[in-house]
């Protein structure tokens, strides 16, 4: 399974964007860098209908486009929306794709601002855009929408902002260092230099434990809202969906992704100062954090609305927590694409 | 260290109450069983100002006893305060002390009930005690105070509960799943047969780790809070608290306690059925989450609270959340101190 999940076959179509020898953050260079990505929709003459949706940690460019739809709000007959892959996604440049001496647990640390500047030769150079409609984001996706608006003022025009804040709160940073620690500590991950990611299975459950334990809300637990989304029992949750959900996954890719997570901050490039990088924001700018998120709790998204130009918040409610945003109540799906039509309409 | 961690030195004077051959949940027998305690204050003549307080989850009988002192709520010249250590604490039969073959991996299966049925010995045969003027519990402490208001409402009239509900939550069994995987994750901790505690040293900072995420609060992390007491970054709190903290401990004692912890439900004896099992309580129960607790969220104590016939309860916010109870903040000794004396006079 393992070796199968990053295919077509499995993830959809898909196209690649080369980005030859692409320079790091971290002062390495990665030789003949690509990035995967996926669009919906036509770009009009003005090229101005672009909409970058990036996507959360263990994702894929396939996992956002359960929020396009005819008549939604991600309409693709309106807009042209491009899907771009992370680095660490298993599609874009990846542990699990790039030849030595690069490859498994060789591949370099990368970053958001790294996933940034690749999608931003993606959008100029391949489609000549220079103006975004909107980046739309949740979670990580999220982080790389707040990165977009404020490298990129003059492009962005819109940002909407699932479940997300421009530094990683340092509650979340410990959670990455437990499910990070958790699927490392497998034997058979071997510092990253497993043969195939099956090998590595037990750090893949525990993995999973960490998300079953975080990813929804104490109230989730409570109130047996899995009976409403399909399981029979809460072990059947933990296993059917958590950890079939990561299982088919590569732990470098993963690793990858976290670190990037890990290390969220657009204050980065402005010495810390977050005033200076929010400042810069000049897009409409709409926030939406889920009540209950233990990952990205709503409190900890006021202290960047505070900061930025433009800003609305909105909290929204959903026993799901943080994976509010997987859709798997039709209320969550509505007031996803509720909140999402206010942001691109607007 | 590990060796030293279990002894008087370290863990203050405490005595033995020789149980014997002890008959458990599980359908085990322990022989020859022993429960360690320590008293502060004097036994009156009617034998009826005994406070029991049964500690918390890594804890030994040492641990409560910074919430005693004259003019105090817990106050010795007013109550005798039997301070009980629950089986695997280090101090009471536990997987550390127990010869084969019931040492370490083998020592067997134990509940809360176990503990509170052999508390129950040491309190009526070794004090010749037949009513408690309260029992007062912190977490799995807290748990144990709820399982002796349940087996024993003639004997208990005041109970005071800080953040514990009557049956672990479900998210909250998840935390200690996560954390023992961590604990037991470490190849020298051998399924439990390791000569030496301090091998287990891996196992010992991952499970800290889970702790490190959880045990606070989001607000702890996001204003800072552990400059306050006394910490210069948010690492030196995680090393030089969490990590010191469980450092020293046997981890096969730390999965003893863990397993009860699981399974805490004073339901059990009654086929499941918390409103039988909470509506035999006549003692007077004063229920104290702390708002923000990740462990036993506020909302968690409301259901409990409702099955009880004469329960009040009052959130108390801290930044600290569960660990409140350590009294890092004067504003939390004073704020228990207050709602233990409101309890311990009513």
């Amino acid at each position: 399974m393992g070796r199968d999940y990053y295919t077509a076959a499995v993830q959809g179509p898909h196209q690649h964007f080369e980005l030859g020898s692409f320079a790091l953050d971290s002062g390495d260079t990665l030789p003949d860098a690509r990035l995967a990505y996926r669009t919906h929709g036509t770009l009009n003459p003005a090229k101005d209908n672009g909409v970058l949706v990036p996507h959360m940690y263990s994702g894929t460019s396939a996992s956002m486009e359960g929020l396009i739809g005819e008549g939604r709000a991600l309409d693709p007959s309106r807009y042209f929306i491009i899907l771009p892959d992370q680095f660490g996604s298993g599609l874009s440049s990846s542990p699990s794709n790039t030849p030595a001496p690069f490859d498994r647990g060789h591949f370099p640390a990368v970053t958001i601002a790294d996933d940034v500047r690749a999608q931003h030769r993606l959008v100029t150079e391949q489609f000549g855009i220079t103006s975004l409609h909107a980046v739309v984001g949740w979670s990580m996706g999220g982080q790389q929408t707040y990165e977009w608006a404020v490298r990129h003022p003059d492009m962005v025009h819109r940002a909407a902002i699932f479940a997300a804040t421009a530094k990683t709160p340092v509650q979340n940073q410990f959670f990455i260092d437990v499910h990070t620690e958790l699927l490392r500590s497998d034997p058979a991950f071997a510092a990253g230099f497993y043969a195939d990611s099956d090998d590595v299975h037990l750090g893949l459950s525990r993995h999973a434990m960490a998300f079953t334990m975080m990813s929804t809300t104490h109230r989730f637990f409570r109130d047996e809202v899995w009976r409403q989304i399909g399981f029979g029992s809460v072990d059947e949750f933990a296993l059917g969906f958590m950890r079939g959900h990561f299982q088919p996954m590569d732990p470098n890719n993963l690793l990858c992704q976290a670190a990037k997570w890990r290390e969220a901050d657009v204050s980065r490039h402005f010495g810390g100062d977050m005033a200076a990088a929010l400042g810069r924001i000049t897009a409409r700018c709409f926030v939406f954090p889920f009540g209950g998120d233990l990952f990205f709790p709503a409190e900890d998204h006021d202290p960047d609305v505070a900061m930025i130009r433009d800003a609305r918040l909105r909290v929204s409610d959903s026993p799901l927590g943080h994976f509010a945003m997987f859709g798997l109540l039709p209320e969550d799906v509505t007031a996803i694409d509720e909140a999402l039509a206010e942001a691109l309409k607007s």
